[in-house]
C-alpha cells in the first residue's frame, strides 16, 4: 500500500521557517544542473558552486536551477538566501508531503504541485514533490531525487523547437506543469485498463480477489485525486493573478493546462462512481450465489429428511409393525417415499425455487 | 462495455501544439464539405483544394465547412495555418477524449462537445468528438467519422426554412449545438424505457441478470452526464460572453439550449435515484427470498430432525427395551411424533415463521 | 409507476419553434376561456374566435385567457401570433414535460410550472404542465386538459373577494402559482400520511411488501422535487427581476409563495431522510429475523444430530456389542441422550444463542 | 413517533391572508400577558381588551405582548389590525408548521421560529412554533399553548437584571431568540447522552431493539436540524440586514446567538455522523455473529452428518455384510467413527473455523 | 469513547454574559504566568495579583498572560474588567465546548481553538479549548488546564530564536496557533499509522474487532475535523480581516498555518474515504467467508442426507426386501453409495462449489 500520509519535518512548535527534510532518509548528494538560455545561446551545466548560479540570476536571459534532492537542507538554505526565497517557501520545499499550493510573493511566485509514478515492483502509485519558484528571468525546480518527467522540456529546449526558446521564464513554468500534468494522464490510461478488465472479471465470473483489488484501485485514486484537485484550483489562481511575472501569452498555455487537470479529475471522478457500481455488481453476485446454493441444500434437505424419518421409523424394532408384514409392504414404502418426493419437487417448482 | 477513457494522442511533455491523432485509428480519406449560403444564394460542394475554402471566408455570406476525420493532421495544420488557429486549438481538435469545454481567442471561439450515439450492434453508448469553430462570418466543424446529427441543419438550409438563411454565423452554431443537444433526447428516452422496464420486472419477479441491467444502465448514464454536465457549462459561458461574434437575437435560442442541456442533465439524475432506488429493492428482495428459503428449511429440519432422532432410538438393538414389546407400542410411537410435530408447527404459527 | 421521462415533441434537429406536441394523444377540442375584470366589472366567457382575446387584451382590464389542452398547435401558432409570442415560448408550451423554468422576454413574462395531482385509480402522482404567459394587463395559463387548481381563483374573481379585483395581471399570475403550490401541500400532506404509516408498520411486523412501499413513495418524491425545487428558483429569479410587469406590491405576496415551495422542498427532503432511514431498519429487521432462524435451526440441528448419530450406533447390527445385552443399557442410552442434549443446551446458554 | 408534517390551514387557492389554524384542536382561552417596561418602572398584567395594549404600544417603553394560543383566529385578526400586521404576517403566525423564516416589512421585521421539547410521556421531541414581532417599542410572541421557554427572561425583567431593562425592543427579541436557543442544548445534551449510551451498548452487547434506538434518535435529529438550520440563516440575515430597528449595540448579542446555533447544528452533524457509524457497527455485528452461528452449524453437521450414514450402512439388513460378523467388528466401528471426526476436525481447524 | 458534547455551563435563559464554568470539575488553583518582551528584554513570572498585569498591558512591550484554568469565573471576570473585556467574550472563555471562532471586537480579536491530546490511557483525543485575546500589545491565553502545546513556543521567547523577539503580539499569536496546528499533525500522524495497519490487518486476515476498530478511528477522525474544518475558516476570517491589528507581514504566516490547516483536513477527508473502503472490504470479506462455509455445509448435506437416506430404507425391517438376501447385496449397496456421492461431486464441480 501506498503511504497515506508522510513524515512531516518541522516539528510542533519548531521556529518557522526552520528547515528540516521529512521525506524518506537519502544518501545521495543533492545534484543542481543549471540550464540557461535565449533565443540565441543555451548553456547547460551541473553547478559546482552556488556562486556560478547567482550570475546567471541576473542576465536577462532565462535561468532553469533544477534542484533534485532536497534532504541537504544547508545547500537549500544557501540557494534560499542568495535568490531571496522567503524561509517558509523553504520550509514548504523541505516538507515533502506538501499539498499542491501556489503563493505568490513579492518577488516570486512559489508552486507546489506532485509528480506521479507508478512503482514497476509494487505497481503502485508513487508522488514525489515538485517545487516551483518562477521569478524574474530564472525559474528553479526541486525534486526530491534523481529522475523526473521533464525530459522532453530539456529536450525541447536543447533543440530550440517550438516557442521555448523564444519565451520567457513563465512559458517554462508552464512546460514544467504541463509535463507534469501530462503524465497524469499516462497513470490515469493505465487505471482506465484496470477498470475495465475488473468489469470484465466481475461481468464474467466474481471471484474472492475481486473486492481487494477494487479497494486498491480506489485508494489509490484517492492520491491522484489528492494531487490532482488541489492542482487545478492552483492553476486557476496563476490565471487570475495580475502578477506581471506572467505575460499574457503565456496564459493561453496555462489555460490549456488547466483544463488538462479538469479532464484528468474528472476521469478520476467517473472511475470512482465506475468502481462504486462493480462493488454493488460484485456484492450482489456474491449474495445472488449464496442464495442458488441455498436454495439447493434446502431442496436436498426437504426432501430427504422427512424421507429418512420414514424409513427410520420403519427401521423400528417394534414387535407389532403390521405393515411389516405385508406382502407388497416394501413396494408400498418406496411408493410413499416416491409420493412425498414427488410432491415436494412440485411444491418447490411452485415457488421456483430451482 | 464501452470505454472510460481513450488514448490521448499528445505524449507527455510534448511540445504544445503537436498534432498527434489520439482516436481510433482510421484510414479514409479525410472529406471537407462547404456550404456558403446567405439570403439569396447557397452554394454547397466538397472542398478539393483547401484554398478554395479561403476564398469563401472573405466573404460577407456564411460559410460552414464540416471536416469529417481529423485523423490527417497535415490536414488540420494546413487549414489551421488557413484560418488563423492557434496551435493549441489544432492540439485540442485532434485528441478526440476531450471533456465539453469553450475556449475564447480574438478571432474566434472555439467550442468542444460531444455527440452520442447508441451503436446499434452492441446496444452500447459511442460518444463522438464534436470541435466547432465559430469565426466571423464562417463556422467550422470536426467530427471524428463521417455520420452525423447534422443532416436536418443541411436540410433547412438548403430549403432557406426558418430563419437560418437570414441569420449569421453565430445562429448557425446554435444550430447546431442545438442539433447535438436534441440527440441527447432520443438516447435519454431510450434509457427511460429501459429503466421502467427494469423496474417493472424488480418489481415483478427478480432474477439474477438484473443487477448486471442496472450496473450497464447506470455506467451509460455516467457517460451522458460527463456530456452534457459541462456542455450546460459552456453554453452557459457563451451566453455570459460579451465576444461581438454572438449577436443578441442569437442569444435568446442559446438560452433555450442551455435550458435544454439543463432538462438533460435534470433526467439523468433523476435516472440516477431511481436505479439506486432499484438496486436498493433488488438486494432487499433477494435478501427477503434468501429469509424465506431460510425458514423453510429450519422449519422442515426443525420438525423432522428431532423425530428421526426418536425414531432411530427406537430402532436401537438393545436387547432389554420393553416398550419395543408393548401391543399398542407401534401406535404410541406414531402418537409421540404426531405430538412432537404438533408442537413444532404450534411453535412457529406463534413465531409467524410460516 | 408514473412516467419518468415524456416524450419530446420536437425532432431533434428540427427549426427551432417548430410546434410538435408531445404529450399524450387527445382527441378533445381545446376549450379557450377568457375573464376579463377590474374592480367594476367581470366578464366570463368562452372564446369562440381568437380575435374576440385581441380585443380584450388591448384594454386596461385585467385579461385571463385560460387555455386548456395544447394539442392543437394551429390554435396555438394563431395565438402566439395574436399576442407576440416568441416561436421557442410556443415551442416550450407544447413540450410538455419541461422543466419549470422562467424566461423573460421584452413584452413579457413566460413560467412554466407543473401542477401535480394524484391519480385517484393508480394512486400515483401525476404531473401536468402549466404554462404562464404574464404580459402588460394579460396573462395566459396553458394547460395539458381541462381539470386544474385554479377554481378557488376564478371563485375569488368572480366574488370579487379579497384584493384580486383590485390588482393587476402580476397579482393574478401570483395567485395562480400560489394555487400551484397550495396543491403541493396537499400532496405531501398526503405522503406524510403514508411515510408515517409506513414506519409504524416497519416499528411493528416487517413484511415483504414494505421495502416495495418506500421504494414507490421515494420515486414519487422525486417527481414532486422534480417539480419544486426548480420552481423554487423561478419565483426567485421573478423576486430578483426589476421587470416593471410586476408591482413592488405584488412582491410580498410571491416572497410568501417562494417561502413556501421552500417548505414544500424542505419536507420532501425530510421524507427522503427518514425513508432511507426506514429501508435501514427495515434491512435490519429482516437481517435480524434471519439470524434469529438461523440460530434456532443451528441449535436444533446441533442437539439431534449428534443424537441421531448415538442412536445410529447401537442400532447397527454387530453381533458383538456388549452393551446391548446389559440390563440397563437402554436406559443407559437415555442417560447418554440426556447427558449430551443437556451439556449442548448449556453451551448455547452460555453464547446467548436463545 | 413525533409528527413528520402536521396539517396545514389554509386551503388551496384561498385567498392569501385567510386565517385558518393548522395546528391541534384546542379549546382553551387564547390567554394575552403584556409586559411594559422601562429601566424605570415595569407593569406587568393579563391584557382584558385588546384597546389596552394599543394605548401602551405608542408609549416610548418596551411593550412585550405575549399571546398563548394561536387557534383564535378573530383575537389574532383584530390583534392585526391593531398593530397594523400585513395579513399574511397573520397567516403565517395560525399555519404552524412553518420552517423558521425572517420576514422584514416597512414598520416591523417577522421572526418564525420554533421551540422545541421532550415530552415527558413519550420521550419524543415536540416542536411549537413561535412567531416573533418586532416593532418600533414593542415585541409581540405567539405561542401554540401555554408554557414556554421565557420564564428566565420574564425573570430577568422583573429583577431587572442585566441590561435587558436598560435596552430596547431588539434586546429583548434578542433575549428571546437566546432562550430558544439555549433550550436546544438541553435538547442536544439530552440526545447526547442517548448516543453515547447507545454506543457503549452496540459495542458491548449489540441486541436486537438497538436499530430501532438508532433510528428513533436520528429521526429526532432530523427535526431538530429542520428548526436549527433555518434558524441560523435567518439570524444571519438579521444581522445582516440594515434596518434601524435593531440597534449596534444588539447586534454583538445576535452574533453570539448565531454562533449558537452553529454550534448546535455541528453537534446535530456529529450524532448523525456517529449513528451512522453505529448503524454500520451494529449490522456488522450482527452479520459476524450470524457467521459464528453459521460455522458451528457447519462443523457440527459436517462431521456428524457422514458419521451417521455410516452408522446407518452397518445398520442396514442385508444378509451377507461379513464385517457385522468379526469379533473386533464393532471396535472397528468406533475406530472409523473417530478417524473421520478427527479429520475433519483436523481440516476445520486448519481452515481457522473453530 | 470521547464525549461527543460536554454540559453546557450557561443555563437556557440566563443573561447573557453571565459566567458558568461548563467543563469537568476541577479543584486546583488557576494559574496565571506572564512573559513581557521585545527585542532587549524579558520579564517572565507567575502572577500574584492581577494588578501586576495591567501595568505590562500599557507597555509599548509585547505582554502574554496565559491562564490556565478556567474554573474560577471571579478571576476571569477581574481580567475582564482590567482588559475591557466583553461579558460574551468572558462567557464564551469559561463555556468550554465551544467550536472555533473568531470575533473581532473594536480592541481586540477574540479567537477560540482546540488543542487536541491523545490520553495516554485510554488511547482516545481528549480536546481541550483554547481561547485567545490579541490586544494592542497583548496576548491573553486561556487554557482548561495546565499542560500545553506552547513550549516550545516560549522557549524561543526566552532564547531569542526566529523573529519573534523582534516581532509584535500578532506573531506571537500566530506562533501560538501555529503550534496548535503542528500538533494536529503529530495526531493525523499517529492515526495514519492504525489506518495503515488496520488495512494490512483486513487485506491478511480478517478479525471480528476490526469494524470497531473502524468505527473508532472515524469516530477520532470527527473530533479531528471538529477541530480542524472551522479553524480553517477562523484563520481564513482573519487573513481577509482588515483590522490594524494584525501587521502585513504576519498575514503571510498566518497564510502559513492556514494552509496547514487544509492539509490536515485533506488528510482527515483521505482517512474518512479509506476507512469507507476499508469497512465494505471488511464486510465483503465476512459475506466472502460466510460464503464459503455454507458451500462446504451444503456440499457435505447435499451428498450424505440422500445417502443417509438410502442406508435407512435398507436398514427398514420389512420382511419382503428380496436384495437383502442377495449374495452381492451388500457390494451392490456400496456401489450404489459410491453412485450417487460421485454423481453429485461431478454436479458441484461443474458449479463450481469446490
Amino acid at each position: 500500500m501506498s503511504r497515506l500520509y508522510g513524515r512531516r519535518g518541522k516539528k510542533a512548535g519548531q521556529s518557522p521557517g526552520t528547515l528540516v527534510y521529512s521525506g524518506r532518509d537519502r544518501t545521495e548528494q543533492v545534484r543542481l544542473m543549471v540550464m540557461d538560455y535565449d533565443d540565441g545561446h543555451l548553456t547547460e551545466m551541473p553547478v559546482e558552486r552556488l556562486e556560478d548560479c547567482l550570475a546567471l540570476r541576473d542576465t536577462p536571459t532565462v535561468t532553469w536551477i533544477d534542484v533534485d534532492g532536497v534532504h541537504q537542507t544547508d545547500v537549500l538554505a544557501r540557494l534560499g538566501e542568495h535568490f531571496g526565497l522567503h524561509p517558509l517557501t523553504l520550509e514548504d520545499i523541505v516538507s515533502t508531503s506538501q499539498r499542491p499550493k501556489i503563493e505568490t510573493f513579492p518577488e516570486y511566485i512559489f508552486i507546489v504541485c506532485r509528480m506521479l509514478r507508478v512503482d514497476p515492483a509494487t505497481e503502485q502509485i508513487e508522488s514525489e514533490q515538485i517545487s516551483l519558484i518562477l521569478g524574474r528571468n530564472f525559474v528553479m525546480s526541486f525534486q526530491e531525487r534523481a529522475g523526473d518527467v521533464f525530459d522532453p522540456v530539456r529536450e525541447r529546449i536543447r533543440l530550440g523547437k517550438g516557442r521555448i526558446r523564444k519565451a520567457g521564464a513563465d512559458y517554462l513554468t508552464y512546460a514544467l506543469l504541463d509535463a507534469v500534468v501530462d503524465n497524469y494522464f499516462l497513470i490515469v490510461e493505465r487505471y482506465a485498463e484496470q477498470v475495465e478488465e475488473l468489469e470484465a472479471q466481475i461481468m464474467d465470473q466474481p471471484s474472492p480477489g475481486l473486492q481487494r483489488a477494487i479497494h486498491q484501485i480506489k485508494r489509490e485514486m484517492i492520491l491522484v485525486r489528492r494531487a490532482v484537485w488541489p492542482l487545478r484550483e492552483v492553476i486557476g489562481t496563476i490565471l487570475r493573478d495580475e502578477s506581471d511575472l506572467i505575460q499574457k501569452g503565456t496564459r493561453l498555455f496555462l489555460r490549456d493546462v488547466h483544463d488538462h487537470t479538469i479532464q484528468v479529475a474528472d476521469v478520476v471522478e467517473t472511475f470512482r462512481d465506475v468502481l462504486t457500481g462493480l462493488q454493488d455488481l460484485y456484492l450482489s453476485n456474491l449474495s445472488h450465489r449464496m442464495n442458488e446454493v441455498m436454495k439447493v441444500l434446502t431442496v436436498i434437505s426437504t426432501i430427504f429428511v422427512p424421507l429418512t424419518f420414514v424409513a427410520g421409523v420403519w427401521g423400528m424394532n417394534f414387535e407389532h409393525m403390521p405393515e411389516l408384514g405385508w406382502r407388497w409392504g416394501y413396494l408400498g414404502a418406496w411408493a410413499v417415499f416416491l409420493a412425498i418426493g414427488g410432491l415436494m419437487i412440485v411444491y418447490f417448482r411452485r415457488k421456483r425455487w430451482f
